[in-house]
């Protein structure tokens, strides 16, 4: 017999299905459509190595230190004046760096959610603030959603509003929606009247294709909009350097969560950020992202066309790195997926992202981690399982 | 009126009493006896500068990429080697790597501990956990401790065992206390007997002065035992980068909670931190910290005997960071440390680490930040302010 006795909350943590099927595409031979990894190929490495240069040679000493648990200064304010110039006042006292934006979700979970908290998510929605989120105990209520977000009317109709709710306005993951200016009018409107505040997920916002998002949620509701960010799509996941930007009722908890959950994000990874944004990369480094990944999106497209049954549903993102495809009735994603990867493709089934009943022909695929010619091989791979199984 | 309901656990967080203190202490002309900084003239920098290039020469696409949420592979066999070395035989599957010890410390509170799990501390014990553990909503048992760490007989007398405790056995922070091989023995005896699990921190074990510790409490029972450990204290803090060596009924959950709290440790600075120690950096590196650690207890030690009131007491550490002095009966550290900042020098107040009812009298003073003659001239200043408020 165990001599450890473990909270009932682990009951709730179960291994995350898309890391199982990342263990599986790391076979040799399967091409994954799985993971939301960026390509490798867009890191900008010669100036994150200049910029690892400057931060060891000009402040050591600093960069090696413990530092405060906000986070490094001058990558606050770079961070404030950012988003003021995209038309959400921020002082550089509302951000707090995080060790990815993941991180911001674990501290939303623990400042927010009690158990039997109402949590209001998308359908589908981000597994990842799932993961996050449950330990925490929430009762989630999956709203109403289609290809344009939440719908607003929607939120009238569900009796006592949820405690807040958790969003993903562009390019959504995993779905690739993109919601329209109108709708986040409305929705703003609506969960002001029905006193519900916003989680706003924001990590694929700056991957857009042809041209910038609407406004964000926080711009329209600053004091009900509690905004989080990454520089792990734009720059490199690896740094782990994300960030909030908080309501100022809400930054002192969120502070103290942060400080219990480790101190602080590195300082050196903070500086090197920082270096890499004052040189003002990412205005030379961006429009070659997205040129990138616009031809993932169209390669992929095409393959879809080509190899998907018909009656198979899926919508063009406009940005981020995902399309979302659902399947002919009778199919079942999940079924697919292991003769999927012994043909070499591989996947994550759309059920995974659902707080209440999964549709389970749905289906994520990641334009963004194989170049475009691979994409073509990998959708028809994929194509030729659904037809033998259909 | 708000539109945010924060979460009743919110009201047990409040803000680091030594947070607030580190805040004064940055004023210019304050010498600082407050933070556990470890020096940064014992950074080894140009090794540090070499590894990193080496990591961005080599592996650029893999250091700056997501990567699995164990931690980086031959890290975690580094870490299984030299704690298998100490006599304690792990298995590189045990070994997480975490941002920071003081992630570990959440972790375990997110897996251990609800609202009225009993919680077994030492007296005192390290405020950092009491911050990690707390929003879980543990119930303290603080544990009668001498000089020598918690009392194995006081164990016997509790009534219920608590679900586990929380020890520091080497140069314990605050106290800077070492347990001794018998209490080892005596402790992790009764430890089994009642079936009180231990949660082991060894922050400052490789910083001793005249000779190792004796065997951890892991090496005595693996299986009731979960260690952690960190890379801050012998190398430096701003990689964060620490680890939990888990007995394997535990590693699952505790895998799960640490990819919901940030999906991994970041990937580059776990690369930096194996290379510096594959070139076997820690053989030459810490005899050098130890000497340089060693001759600031010496200057401290002989600055207290000289300015210390009549009636004081203090235990010399035999290692770690810090000396834990009580002042005579009737001084309240709290009520000297505004004084005693305006007088141009800080440290930290003992009630901090009481789980319980504090020790007023107690402060806590590190010997590690400022250099041996500036730790003289401090801890003169604080006699003097001592003796002013006698």
């Amino acid at each position: 017999m165990s001599v450890w006795r473990q909270a009932p909350r682990t009951e709730g943590m179960n291994p995350s299905i898309i890391r199982e099927i990342l263990k599986l595409t790391e076979r040799p031979g399967v091409h994954s459509l799985a993971g939301g990894l960026p390509s490798p190929d867009a890191f900008p490495i010669p100036e994150i190595r200049e910029a690892t240069e400057r931060v060891l040679a000009g402040a050591p000493r600093e960069a090696l230190q413990y530092a405060s648990s906000e986070g490094y200064g001058p990558l606050r304010e770079w961070i404030a004046e950012h988003r003021t110039a995209l038309g959400h006042p921020v002082d550089p006292d509302q951000v707090l760096i995080t060790t990815g934006s993941q991180q911001g979700l674990d501290l939303v979970g623990k400042i927010l959610i009690d158990t039997g908290t109402r949590v209001g998510v998308e359908t589908p929605t981000y597994l990842g603030a799932l993961q996050a989120f449950t330990p925490f105990g929430p009762e989630y209520v999956s709203l109403p959603s289609d290809d344009d977000g939440i719908d607003p009317r929607a939120l009238l109709k569900i009796g006592d509003a949820p405690s807040f709710a958790y969003v993903i306005p562009n390019f959504q993951n995993p779905s690739g929606w993109l919601m329209p200016d109108g709708r986040r009018a409305d929705l703003v409107s609506v969960a002001r009247a029905i006193g519900m505040p916003l989680v706003e997920d924001d990590p694929y916002g700056e991957i857009w294709f042809d041209r910038p998002p609407p406004a964000s949620l926080a711009s329209r509701w600053p004091e009900g909009v509690l905004a989080l960010g990454s520089f792990s799509k734009v720059l490199t996941p690896g740094f782990r350097v994300g960030y909030v930007i908080a309501p100022p009722e809400l930054f002192p908890k969120l502070l103290q969560a942060k400080q219990a959950a480790d101190l602080h994000t590195p300082t050196f990874t903070q500086r090197i950020v920082f270096e890499v944004l004052r040189d003002g990369l990412l205005d030379h480094h961006l429009p070659a992202v997205r040129e990138r990944y616009a031809r993932g999106r169209d390669a992929m497209e095409a393959a879809l066309t080509a190899h998907m049954p018909e009656g198979s549903h899926w919508h063009r993102p406009d940005g981020g790195m995902f399309f979302w495809v659902r399947l002919p009735e009778g199919f079942d994603a999940m079924h697919l997926l292991g003769r999927a990867v012994d043909f070499g493709v591989a996947f994550v089934p759309g059920e995974a992202f659902y707080a209440g009943e999964p549709d389970r022909r749905t289906l994520r695929l990641s334009f963004v981690t194989l170049p475009p010619e691979t994409i073509a091989e990998a959708v028809a791979l994929l194509g030729q399982v659904i037809r033998d199984d259909g």
